[in-house]
């Protein structure tokens, strides 16, 4: 069986988003080389547009400066009335919903992709938040550009709970999460990963738009049941660590 | 060709230090294990004593609060008057200065350890910066421990420079240095190997107070002789990375 997955119109409106976390090296650095080499981005139906989305953090090498901009998009934060002593990534998130949303509105970008690592052996990890069948083709499509390598796919965002993250900004996005990399360290196999990822979901939304059709799929996918923390000290100290042959 | 390495008198009065840069999670976990468990750092001739170099960094998980405290240990720092406007490091310095100096002075601590990690695969690192023949000895008693791991000794403080790290507080140390680890991480793997380390450390100066001689022996080292940076562009970004062959 195939089909054409929702949404019904050509994604004209794309955005491809590095430095969310600003020690996240290998969205950091593309983001800035595609702020340079937009021609890397364009397909023949849409040119995405690059976002360093948290210059200050990246400027510093740090996650963040005030607070986790990838929780900063609710819709408390956006639409208070703006104060000087806002938190840096709670301003950054409005200027970033005027840029690309605002959200839950039919003038935000169709589609995002964020760009983020993790010191986690993990390989890839595509973050699905949106729950629509757009995003799980596109998943299955860059699951299928290297079999050989852990693509796993990731329910990240529970049923009723509100979306915060800057991809929600957006009609549909997608996370990209590769590991294992120090965070302020850029290293070239997860660069390169990363680099022909995104050519491949760009692809997708370019076969997408021009109208191609797609196979039914099954696709294993993970969600979070509970989180299980290390075992601690009475002060809180680490009381034991991942076993050596696990790690 | 045996010898008793210099010095001459027993050393007794050595200290553990972990945390000085406060991600750095190898030293930190440990400091903190062995301020609960004394027992583990005393030998038959003196009781080392365990620090936990930069609390504030620590605990914010970062490698410092306002500045190196690992650059904080020079003349001009140690010496000039307290001001409250003085970098929490700085601050620091001075207290450990008085915990385990005076630098310089007869009354400063015969040996520190001081555990670090790096982000880079380079296994065990022995930083030797105080260049006397009583440090080279235990180096080559670490590397004998475990001759099948890489066990490399950098000879890291440039003659006639002013020394500057908390080792240079102590009448002699050495830095272990253990990756790859990123910040913030504490892998078993390398947990294990410090803890080791330390304990042949501590063994080593045991045996020295007991009057043992070590035959003679030749070493390879290793010193900087110059730094390469990254091809860069014209803002200052990455132009390059390291190869993925070689990372």
């Amino acid at each position: 069986m195939c089909s054409r997955p929702a949404p019904r119109e050509p994604l004209r409106r794309v955005a491809v988003i590095g430095g969310t976390h600003g020690n996240e090296m290998s969205g950091v650095h593309l983001a800035r080389h595609w702020l340079r080499a937009l021609g890397e981005l364009q397909r023949p139906s849409f040119s995405a547009v690059p976002v360093l989305a948290n210059p200050a953090a990246t400027a510093a090498c740090r996650r963040y400066v005030d607070c986790d901009l990838n929780r900063a998009f609710t819709g408390a934060f956006l639409t208070a009335r703006a104060h000087p002593d806002d938190p840096y990534e709670v301003t950054r998130a409005r200027e970033l919903n005027q840029l690309l949303g605002p959200k839950a509105s039919g003038q935000a970008f169709d589609f995002v992709l964020d760009l983020h690592n993790t010191t986690a052996s993990m390989g890839t990890c595509l973050i699905e938040s949106s729950h629509n069948v757009f995003a799980m083709h596109l998943c299955r499509h860059l699951q299928l550009q290297s079999p050989e390598l852990p693509c796993r796919v990731f329910l990240y965002q529970l049923p009723g709970e509100e979306t915060y993250s800057v991809n929600s900004v957006a009609k549909s996005g997608l996370g990209l999460e590769l590991g294992p990399q120090p965070q302020g360290v850029l290293r070239a196999d997860l660069l390169v990963r990363m680099r022909a990822l995104v050519a491949a979901a760009l692809d997708f939304i370019q076969l997408f738009n021009q109208g191609t059709e797609f196979p039914a799929f099954e696709l294993e996918a993970y969600r979070n049941v509970s989180s299980v923390d290390f075992p601690r000290t009475e002060t809180g100290d680490l009381a034991g660590t991942v076993h050596p042959q696990l790690q």
